[in-house]
């Protein structure tokens, strides 16, 4: 078999991100190495090019193949991938940062905030790496797994500290789908990439109750100066969440039935309680953790977060969604810049 | 007949969203005059309480009549407005401009740029009326006419210079499902309604053509950012355009099939021409027209509009749908806020 043109990436994990991502590297000339926790997954893949349990009928290409051990996926990998749920990412890079090369840059396509810690997932790999900024990017915008999967154009944010690095990464996946712009504001994509999913709760719960486009674009907007509030505070710049990786991500995110935050929301507004909605699907919704965990970050550093705080309240089950509308719609009248 | 605690406002024309506003206003507590061009459209409202033209099945407040004698609907008005096809509102105000008492307030409801001369609608109300910064404002925000008319909760925000006056207004249509913000930045609010309709017409293309909620969102965040940089170079505040009137008008007009814009682009997507759309419809989708204004606006001003020139290219048959989408998706892969 020759090699691609690019070198080896890892990828962790085969979730519908994770393995859609994939394709955009293999396609960018990448030979990629999934990694499954389950070997029928990884077997699947390996002999009918298919992730049947997130990606069904996606034909994954020849130069991507799958293995459960991850020792394997990551030896010569000078690109890892990570796209595992935010809150087990500290569990399960422990067992694999060993074999991680001591050169590799490490990606995060994770979109949350640790419970607890409040430590975005760069700050995680960070701590349990030890990898230096130079070593830790963040690919953030408004990618939706299964279009990205069936090729249809995309434009994402690819960022790291430093420039040369989110550069060579940038080249690393540019495919003819998929189109990454650089940054050097990892903070902005990733808090960005979390607070998304929050609103796209609220939203979801809008919709869920009944409410129209008028009501579900004035969330946004406001979820959005939200986020920005509380980007600026820590430091991010706010033309990234006006960017790609901010409103792109955000809108991407409001506007799809594909979206698994969006799908939690409308239940949620439907009056299914959180357990019950646990219960009837095995889908992570990021937002429904990282609430609390932004809601906590925004109480810290003294930033007003309502929609952070209502969407905890609601997912914790202290709060209707019908109240929690109603209390994002009922401030008093004032500017609007205020 | 007790009159309302506040008082008449005149409103020109009753097209949908006139129509709709004039609800909003009525509910507010104001005694609305609706003109109307057609006796018939007139006639109809005053004996039936409905537009069957513009919002057939909507019940009209019963403080809100017609009439087609505009000296009559000003005859002690201390607030007017404006929601007329922005291509027609100097000819139209032109007739009116007499009657409109000496201190009433003209509020623009009106989403557009003139061609050729390419004013605001509030630079043309000024030329035609004469009335001072002090008495002219623009109402915009998120509120499709056909959700406003149902009464579904809604966020706008009310601009004049003079921000007394704007806090007057507010209050002036601040009804229960209808909640008014105040801004002093009546430009950023024009070129953020006026763009958001050629943003419409761009993503409204990429849905017929049958692109994704991924295209979709990157459309909206590149329109968005090109709105802000010729608002700031006209003047404008930026926060503006990440608000209600700017990221928020937008994404409603986006995400909406009543939107008149997205739907001229949905087809023009599937491949029709201009002179074939209006051929089939009677009513005015505005960023048709604006796309040359702003085109032309931006040229003058040195400032880089890719959309507006691509879209005003469709709309003249001059650039297949297709192609545009190539261009606009097709951009050198560089740093994202280059």
């Amino acid at each position: 078999m020759t090699s691609a043109p690019h070198g080896k990436v890892a990828v962790f994990s085969a979730g519908s991100w994770g393995t859609a991502f994939s394709i955009v590297l293999a396609d960018a000339g990448n030979d990629v190495t999934l990694w499954a926790r389950r070997p029928e997954v990884a077997d699947a893949i390996n002999a009918r090019h298919e992730n049947v349990d997130y990606l069904p009928g996606i034909e994954l290409p020849p130069n991507v193949d799958a293995t459960t051990d991850a020792e394997k996926a990551l030896h010569g990998a000078d690109v890892v991938v990570l796209a595992t749920p935010s809150q087990t990412l500290r569990e399960n890079l422990t067992e694999w940062a060993p074999h991680i090369e001591d050169d590799a840059v490490i990606v995060s396509l994770m979109k949350g905030v640790e419970l607890g810690s409040l430590n975005r997932m760069s700050e995680v790999i960070h701590q349990v790496t030890g990898a230096g900024p130079e070593r830790i990017a963040v690919i953030s915008g408004p990618n939706l797994a299964k279009e990205i999967a069936r090729r249809e154009p995309a434009a994402s944010v690819v960022a790291c500290a430093d420039e040369e690095v989110a550069k060579r990464l940038q080249q690393r996946c540019h495919s003819p789908a998929f189109r990454p712009y650089t940054s050097v504001d990892v903070l902005g994509c990733e808090l960005g990439g979390a607070y998304k999913n929050v609103v796209g709760l609220a939203v979801g719960m809008a919709v869920g109750l009944g409410f129209g486009d008028n009501t579900t674009a004035s969330i946004i907007t406001r979820g959005l100066a939200e986020t920005a509030r509380l980007a600026m505070k820590l430091g991010a710049n706010p033309l990234t969440l006006m960017g790609l990786a901010g409103l792109g991500d955000l809108v991407a995110t409001c506007s799809s039935p594909l979206s698994r935050n969006r799908s939690f929301g409308e239940k949620l507004g439907q009056g299914m309680t959180t357990e019950e909605i646990y219960a009837s699907t095995r889908q992570v919704a990021e937002g429904a953790k990282s609430c609390s965990s932004l809601r906590a970050l925004a109480e810290q550093y003294g930033c007003d977060a309502p929609v952070a705080r209502y969407v905890d309240e609601v997912v914790a089950g202290t709060m209707t969604a019908q109240d929690m509308m109603d209390a994002v719609l009922a401030r008093d009248t004032k500017a609007e810049t205020d």
